[in-house]
């Protein structure tokens, strides 16, 4: 039987330009299925594992800016989606997850596939539907289109978010022979329209009254998107000399002007040189635990910009919740601050310059490992392309190695490891450009069924670091000296890709040295037939006596430069 | 630091007897973990996917019948827990779920890995409790020896269940090279005594004169673990004709006694002539739909016995919630009714004996395909063993063949395939018998990565059922008329397991003839260093056209035998 209220749900995601769909196989989804699949418009793709598939979707959400659809079976398929889903609610990424239900009745009557799926998603979720499960009153169906208008409105508003609609289903599932679908009725539709979120006259008057007291402005970009408007802004606002930006990797905000290597050189700078009296941030989190710490001590005011939603307190000094358009917010501010305290901002400047120096000259005779195969294949990778990292070493260590070109993509909204994979797989649906994912072995085999599906993802490349743990165990000093430290933090794993990528069809390379490594990396970014892995087997021990060697060294560079006293 | 009330947590979890522990690896849960790790009496595995490790820990607690803890970090790490959560919570199987987590001022401020962990599992966990985030009162401490004794109660408690312990924690995680785990400081302690279940006097008075009105009693013993004193008695039941007794094979409850054919017989014999007056069921949910849809349309009074706990009415005729314990109501009824209307009873067991002889004979010459494959591993299988089912073909089709003697294991409380091979991964380590697995490709893969860990489960055998699709969308009718079929219902899938095989060290066979199956089977169930896979490639189209000729067949053979007037 074909249920009009869903055909309509369809031809309304089609109308808000809501096309992307990812299903996850079932039966009681069948009437829900067949309603996306069977729109001209719609781009449907299967996935069977519904954690990857929710991750999949995310990826094409971070990229498209658009809601992507989920939708799954009745039972634990919706409780697989919750990983993704709460990553998107907290990267404010906009996912529309339907999930099919047993009708209210069968609830807790032990029939098969029958979970609680009302409000499953629990805090992680923007808001949450109950599609009606009969039609025989005609509000019955405008509700069902209020909800179909609502959801879509409210996972695409700022801040972006996942939705949920539940469908209660009663059979029979699936159309007769002669049923048709019928997706051209008149239906109500509500457009949403958000102001700018420009600053009044008088705002900016009192603004510009209280900026006065301050010589020492630091900005700090959160996680964002590339936006050419604000890196133009801020790279002004550094140029003038009128404020020092900060920018992690995952700003997509870094430039030749920004403050990039801050996470090495604040905890051996001198702290009251570093100093602000105004911290003004915007976007999302950071990854820099030093600069972190930094500001959470340093007592200054602090300005945070965000258009509307919720702005928390990061740094444990939040004086102003400013609901502004960042961009104009930083024109504004270009127009009427005059320059920061010389002192302030040259030593910020110098620090940094110092360490980018002294980690040019690092990187050249580095010994191979983790770190220096980031760097190299960071060097050859196209300037415009995405680059994703998961967590938990490859975006520290990428984060370490300073700017560059292509769009930085990490799942930080959780910071887990368990939907990398998927997400750049995701991606790859998106964009034509290369998509590099940089991870480690913890986080690829754990998302493993990223690629157990039947679409191409010719464009991704692989740079997987295998030490055979999870190494950031051995890099951070508590579990490091425990004796369980093996088997129960690093978790030794025996895995290499090889299988991996004879099952799924990916060109394969394992390196252990650098001369080999270097062979692997040429050509590996010009476009192929295949999606490519780059095994780099490292020891975690050496990587972990690497990394602190060099941190060591440019601390002591530092500490002999005269940037301290 | 060491958190004594933590290690008080562990204590008093070995005084309760709770001793299997799965960890899967973070910084944050360091305190839980090294508690657990260096108490000398806990067994502790470390299990890197969390989806996993929660299938792992329910397949050990659904045979040693004691709670099994499992502790993970903060952030989505909780969430991958969620599917085996609801499974254990529905098939009412004792977990203690440990995450730990931010404490509360950092929630909701955008640091790393934080998310709502407080009732992350919504309605599918029996209780969740939030533990102390500090002991500066005497008070605190007192509440986390409460919250540790009450946890481990209520998870063991009839029915049994998953609770969940969110531990909110402060750096430092570690301790101190000089700090000691001590574990035998003086601990408040609460036993639990339940009463036995047994009816009162005036009760089974009450009862015997209500029994009087029926003389066409069915007993319907949903999914339960093997039970020699029932089965003793509903044979029992059975030969002296006081009751027909109706088992499918996850009640472990069949017999040469009881009726085991009847989803096959029961759309096509005579409803009258089956039809009871009265329904006597315990246990949990069964498989069979053709004997669901006859009991909701009998018209009979419907009596479910349970010690304790919530009674559903699955059969939408319930009559009575009788709460006492099965066994001594079973005894009981054998003693206080007479024998069964012998026209109700003889066409029952006419009806299931018929289709016995049918079905053997249509056994030994049908074609080669999944069906006959499973046949032909259980006729080998060592009847003293445990018998894994994947949803939703495997279940099934070993449903369809008939008693035996292994312990049947499947997840039924929610029916999905998300976690059946980590459940038999889990069983192999509370048991030395051979474990089987039989599932199908779409199950086997989704679940990979139970495999993915370094503990030896040699006595895992599995029976992979590889059709490349979910195959039992061809097999009922709905999907199987959609253009659709192949692209979003089977959802074609390329993979074979030799890869995989290869990867986790797993004896491998594949094999799509029938005669180098029997090869293949010869000697599998011998102990060995190694676990074994034998891949049975089978078509999907075939599979189903075999299926349907057999139900055909013992269709037809059912009507022309007289059982049909």
């Amino acid at each position: 039987m074909i249920i009009q209220p869903i055909v309509d749900l369809v031809a309304i995601c089609a109308r808000k330009g809501v096309k992307n769909v990812i299903l996850s196989p079932g039966s009681r989804c069948a009437p829900i299925t067949l309603a996306f699949a069977r729109h001209p418009e719609m781009h449907c793709r299967t996935i069977s594992d519904e954690r990857s598939a929710a991750f999949i979707a995310l990826g094409m959400a971070q990229q498209t800016q658009k809601p992507v659809v989920l939708v799954c079976s009745s039972g634990t398929a919706s409780l697989n989606y919750a990983p993704a889903v709460a990553e998107a609610y907290f990267q404010e990424i906009p996912l529309i997850v339907i999930t099919a239900d047993r009708p209210t009745e069968w609830i807790d009557q032990w029939d098969g596939q029958t979970i609680r799926q009302e409000k499953i998603y629990g805090n992680h979720i923007k808001k949450d539907f109950r599609f009606p499960d009969a039609f025989s009153h005609p509000d019955q169906s405008w509700h069902a289109h209020r909800i179909s208008n609502e959801a879509i409105n409210i996972a695409a508003a700022y801040p972006a978010g996942p939705v949920h609609i539940n469908i209660p289903l009663r059979e029979p599932f699936y159309p007769s022979a002669t049923e048709k679908f019928n997706y051209s009725l008149p239906l109500p539709s509500v457009d949403q329209v958000h102001s700018g979120g420009a600053l009044t006259e008088d705002q900016k008057i009192q603004l510009k009254n209280q900026l006065e007291r301050y010589s020492r402005i630091l900005i700090v970009p959160g996680q964002q998107r590339p936006n050419p408007k604000l890196q133009q802004l801020l790279d002004q606002l550094m140029m003038e000399q009128r404020a020092v930006v900060v920018t992690d990797t995952i700003s997509n905000l870094q430039s030749e002007h920004s403050i990039n290597y801050h996470d090495q050189f604040i905890p051996v700078a001198e702290a009251e040189k570093l100093s602000p009296d105004l911290i003004i941030s915007f976007g999302k989190s950071i990854i820099s635990k030093s600069l972190k710490l930094f500001l959470r001590s340093s007592g200054a005011e602090h300005w945070h910009i965000r258009p509307n939603g919720y702005i928390p307190d990061t740094y444990q000094g939040l004086t102003k919740q400013l609901f502004a358009d960042p961009a104009s917010f930083l024109t504004f501010l270009g127009q009427n601050i005059s320059k920061n305290d010389p002192h302030f901002q040259e030593y910020w400047t110098q620090c940094d310059q110092h360490l980018a120096d002294r980690l040019k000259q690092e990187l050249s005779h580095a010994e191979f490992g983790e770190w220096k195969a980031i760097h190299q294949a960071l060097s050859l990778m196209p300037g415009k392309s995405k680059l994703h990292l998961a967590n938990s070493m490859a975006v520290r260590y990428v984060n370490f190695l300073g700017p560059r070109p292509q769009e930085v993509i990490c799942n930080r909204g959780t910071s887990g490891i368990d939907g990398s994979n998927s997400t750049a797989v995701g991606c790859t649906f998106t964009t034509k450009e290369m998509v590099t994912l940089i991870t480690g072995d913890m986080a690829f085999f754990y998302d493993r069924n990223a690629f157990w599906n039947n679409y191409t993802f010719n464009n991704l490349r692989v740079i997987l670091l295998n030490n055979h743990a999870g190494g950031i165990f051995r890099i951070i000093d508590g579990p490091a000296m425990q004796p369980e430290l093996e088997e129960f933090f690093e978790t030794k794993q025996a895995l290499s890709a090889e299988n991996l990528a004879r099952e799924f069809n990916f060109h394969y390379k394992q390196v252990t040295l650098e001369e080999d490594y270097l062979k692997a990396l040429d050509g590996f970014f010009q476009p192929s037939v295949q999606p490519k892995i780059i095994e780099v087997i490292t020891d975690s021990k050496n990587n972990t006596s690497i990394l602190k060697e060099i941190k060591a060294k440019l601390k002591a560079g530092f500490q002999n430069s005269g940037q301290v006293s």
